[in-house]
């Protein structure tokens, strides 16, 4: 095993790359220490114990991912203005589809990729109440009448279906379960495709970071503990697609942020304390209101 | 076959949805007219006589893909301000990479990802000379040292790899085909995985448009050419990801610009006359800067 490292100036810090390459396993690590705020990222003690302790073999499990099927539909959408991710599925034999958290200004656009790839859209889900996709739904629901809305039961909205902990959705041969993740608000949930490896976290949980608990429905304990018990569970390499992102990053895993979430590497008690000093100031988060149900019909 | 037809109002206009259900072959098809726009899009009248012709199987093709094996890694990632796309390519046992026009603004997101991932970068590739992706990929260089530039041989830039039409790039496994795509610029091209039924297109193709052609680099007849023959000579099923989209749309595939694009369903000469007559007017198109050769080391 050779060992060499160097070290570089990046952004008039000192940066250490150290490389171990371990010839026999043809296992090579390298860690970036970028600013002060990566290196806690980067768990670079961890990442020499588990060399250290011949564990090599498993670091492809940073990278590792489930293939999907090829009857398996999957396309990211975003909205530049508020950082909004929106998800189409659909089984690509049967074209049944569902739409994941719309936005009311790009629904021509959504209902464009819809009609050009011959879908049908049986679900309008909402990961949770949100202002902007509530109206995005009801609008959604003009144009294709016979799609059914769905949000939690939780949310004390109108809306054609309301799901609880444990539903299945089935769009021909896929599937997702509900899964309850309360914390942003009450009736955030996740929903979860285990067949091919994707769950849809709403806000509950977003890349490398979650959602804000300063609302009236907010909880840190209860964030903490849906992350941890409904997300954290599953198995490390699923991916993970967040409801927003503002640094263009488009997907995580499980792996991923058990290992380099900023707050949630913190113990239950410390990430509370990061939640109720956190200084919430994002504009798009204004446009959330989660007070009042709202009609999703 | 029952056949049954509703009429809707969408934005002030009357839109037709039509759905044939075709019971014998368990697929329907839904083609939605959304706008004057989208209707010469959805090409309702090639529905029909692919319906007629007893092609309905085929349909399927519209959503159809390749699925990827499960050592190949993928990330995508965008930068807002210029609506440019990134690509992180790796095989995710020796964790060799491949950075596809990174933009420098997030040069420090970028190695975050790839630090945290523990990715050994092996080549920064340009789809095409950029004044904002020339200066990432230098500042790269500064911190990855080993990672070697590469670039077309027709932009004269100075690079460490200067490829051309045919050439093959290897990371681990993995490796890309270098095809020439000239007509944006002298010097683009598009790097194709065939194993794994993705493209990197750049400014080449865009999703449901293309690259402009008003620089002096730029040639309509050149790009109708270089698609033609380059990319849509490619398996229906590949996925294309572009180097910009304006829409927060992510992908697309050979199979739907063949079929939807506004620009290349036409004639050559139809698409000449477009692309001459276009009135360029994006933001984010005078970062562009094609005339000097620059230096990618």
């Amino acid at each position: 095993m050779s060992i060499f490292s160097s070290v570089l100036r990046f952004c008039g810090r000192n940066v250490r790359i150290s490389r171990q390459i371990s010839s026999c396993l043809s296992v090579s690590s390298q860690v970036l220490n970028l600013s002060k705020q990566s290196a806690i990222f980067a768990h670079v003690s961890y990442e020499k114990s588990m060399m250290i302790k011949g564990f090599s073999k498993g670091l492809s499990t940073h990278i590792e991912r489930q293939p999907h099927s090829e009857d398996f539909f999957l396309r990211q959408l975003f909205d530049r203005e508020s950082c909004t991710y929106t998800y189409l599925l659909a089984d690509a034999y049967s074209k049944d589809a569902v739409l994941i958290d719309p936005v009311i200004e790009l629904i021509e656009r959504d209902l464009e990729v819809v009609g050009e790839l011959g879908l049908n859209i049986r679900y309008a889900l909402s990961t949770h109440m949100h202002s902007d996709h509530t109206k995005a739904v009801q609008k959604l629901k003009k144009y294709l009448p016979e799609c059914k809305t769905a949000i939690s039961a939780a949310s004390g909205a109108i809306a054609d279906i309301l799901v609880r902990h444990g539903d299945i959705i089935h769009f021909g041969r896929h599937n997702l379960e509900v899964r309850a993740t309360p914390g942003h608000t009450n009736c955030c949930v996740t929903y979860v495709c285990h067949d091919q490896g994707v769950a849809f976290t709403g806000d509950t949980l977003l890349i490398r970071g979650c959602g804000r608990t300063d609302f009236d429905q907010g909880d840190p304990e209860t964030l903490y503990n849906s992350i941890y018990n409904q997300i954290f569970s599953l198995p490390n390499k699923l991916r993970l697609y967040p409801g927003h992102d503002y640094r263009g990053r488009t997907v995580t895993t499980v792996y991923e942020e058990k290992r380099y979430n900023p707050r949630l590497t913190k113990s239950r008690e410390e990430f509370i304390q990061i939640m109720k000093t956190l200084n919430f100031a994002h504009a798009t988060d204004n446009q959330m209101e989660h007070s009042l149900p709202e009609s999703f019909k």
